[in-house]
């Protein structure tokens, strides 16, 4: 059964997805008419609920790749192909603490938070205060606020924390913050960075360069889609074809 | 300081990795000279070891991705780009309990069990004796099997679990077992398939078309290096093209 | 001195492209305003217009690249992207004699003419009549008619030409013509199909297989543009994914 | 028939490629064995020869693509992929007059030599004597030197031809001959670049920016090749990943 205060994705007929906190003395307005949330409380994931125009939605659990799609952003958010990545480069688990600048709307800060798990911690760091309240309030929504500690400081003084064990760097000039990087996570430590132009990258390589680093990998990740049609089997049109450049690197004190 | 008993990846100078458990009695042979696993015990990660020759070799706790690519493997393994997204997909988490077929050589294995952490559980089926025992090797290697229930069964008859959060299928027939995969899982769940050949995605969305599953993605995901060189940044000349089709529905029974 | 009669392309300050043939009796209308095409007669290649408005418009000779942009069309056209190799493949050269089925709005069957030159010739089919009148409208638009023989008919009793040097397929179900094909183009020559989705190319190697063919290839070809800015130089945020597959094939008899 | 003195590509059971001369007096060896090329003038195009093992190869006449993938090259050559798009974009024609700098092993050369016919004329300029004469040996080869001038100089002082119809240039800084170019190239005239490094790029368009041209372009273009079997169909495992970045733009005095 689903509980009150649980939340959950609702899938349209064509496809279109709702995600929201199931509370029992509200509705939920669709395209498709109103469902009824208390009646949502009766029933499983992957069941069905009808508007009252007798629409079947569908209730799943939301995954992590459900809730990124879903967060409100007022910055280009990290995509789960990068994220997954990322994840795996930065030898993230259960228990990790990891340090993130800047947490912007808080998409990669929630994957952080999700794998981390309660006994590891996440601590980030964002300078405008505008976004970092936005991350404040997709991180409550989805209940991860417990493993993350945030910042709305500027990192230029350094960070005020050390032996992090990872980090993530996604701010315009991250040549600028290198040594206040090497300060703040343990020595061998894998860092990334996130970046759109190539300009920058030459710019973080040059860094890099001379600054405590080593075993630097530069690479991007596309994502095709393919219409799921057995028996027309094709890619879609269209696809993203560029979020940013990805530099991993290790410190080396 | 470094513990007997622990693995670490050594780093040449040219940058070739190993990946060895520290043993203080052994010696570690590489191409540049012999190591003396006693003397990295006085070390930290981030330090270096000289080799009999004296060549520097870096010491770094390896991440998950650094174990993904020294695993011993038999079979085509599932690699980082891809396993990253299913994790997301999935909604893997510390606390979850997996259902994988086939294991083969245990990559994916290997980063369910690292994710879902101690309180989860993977519970991973291989046919064939020889990749069930390579894949128990790989995960005593990197202390994961402790995370992990391995099968050595054909899934023909059906898993006998059931109530998994999550599946991710990696045979070379999977629409032949849709039904008993739907009995695994609980409802709403996601799945995940991982198919080489056009004709096999197209063979799996005709089986997918009339089981108890929806919502269904095909994609592929491409990994494009460049060469670090900050003055003259430009892609590597080759790549690796393909690795297989990822496929992912809802089961909705 | 540009002519009347001519075709120029004409690009607005923000890029847009216009293509007309200047009639100096007629007044070409913008977004931005009035163009006087009699003032263009006293203009040059690279030169500019006014419009009425006083907006600058650069006058161009439209290359190969700018007239296949700019097409009427009403069927999937065939991209530059595509046709740049298709006319390498196929060893297209000035005094070629090239079979096209089925002809579509045109695009290929421009591109086709424009490199066989007036030594050469195009053979194009098409069965519906709409398309068949379209794409005549669009060579002579452009003044490649002399170069092409039109058909509007169906293949299936073939092409009733020999000795073809070349050929390309762009219909539904090519595999239901190779007889016809291998009849219509000397031996040993270059043949070559488009196809959108990855079961029809499966069909077209089947149907291949039994046929008069050999050397087959497969493959597609992806142009990703960037941001044309020297100091943040990246990727457009979003590209073309797919258009069709290309094979390529030698008759062999 | 094949005539004596006739450019033929022979293809192996195995696929493998040779291009040659048929010289009745010689014998052509492979690893297959010997082949008469006396016997070679008495088949056809799409007809097979043994060796005097009793191999099967076949006789192809070479399309621009096979003559490309067998010129001799001593420096990096520009691809098919690469080629077929220049060709489209500068509106290259028969009848076409363009420059070249510089011609390094050949392969534009040979492309434009193609398609420009008898009629047109490629202007082709090498400061290096060792690659102006590999162009050179090329070119006569394959019977196009009759439509190529080439030049053995140094392109700082210009190019002193004028009122080319277009211009492609692949030296390693042609931001240096911006001026140049346009004194060669007729105003409005398509002109193209190639170029290894995200740097250079960003180099040129900043050159650009402050010389006679606009409606500037950067692309890259990427072909994935597929495994030609119709029951097991999927790409390449590996593939080209990187050749160059295409800059377009038009020459606007």
């Amino acid at each position: 059964m689903i509980h009150p205060g649980e939340l959950v994705q609702l899938v349209s007929p064509k496809g279109k997805r709702y995600l929201t906190t199931v509370d029992p003395e509200r509705d939920f307005h669709t395209h498709d008419g109103r469902l009824s949330l208390e009646e949502l409380c009766q029933k499983d994931f992957g069941e069905t609920v009808s508007t009252h125009l007798g629409r079947e939605y569908t209730i799943f659990k939301p995954t992590l790749y459900d809730l990124l799609k879903k967060i409100e952003r007022r910055t280009q958010i990290i995509y789960p192909k990068d994220i997954g990545y990322i994840l795996i480069k930065l030898g993230i688990r259960p228990g990790s603490t990891v340090l993130e600048a800047g947490s912007g709307s808080g998409s990669l800060t929630m994957a952080l938070a999700w794998y981390v798990g309660t006994e590891g911690r996440v601590h980030s760091f964002e300078k405008r205060a505008e976004f970092y309240e936005l991350c404040a309030k997709n991180l409550t929504r989805i209940g991860l606020s417990g493993q993350v500690v945030q910042y709305c400081q500027d990192i230029e003084g350094g960070f005020g924390i050390t032996d992090m064990d990872a980090a993530f760097i996604d701010v315009r000039t991250p040549w600028d913050y290198l040594d206040q990087l090497a300060e703040a996570v343990r020595n061998g430590s894998p860092v990334g960075f996130l970046l759109p132009t190539t300009n920058q990258v030459s710019a973080l390589l040059n860094g890099l360069g001379s600054a405590p680093f080593s075993d630097v990998e530069v690479l991007e990740i596309l994502v095709r889609h393919y219409k799921p049609v057995s028996d027309r089997l094709r890619p879609d049109d269209r696809m993203v074809a560029h979020t940013g450049y990805l530099v991993f690197a290790r410190c080396q004190k």
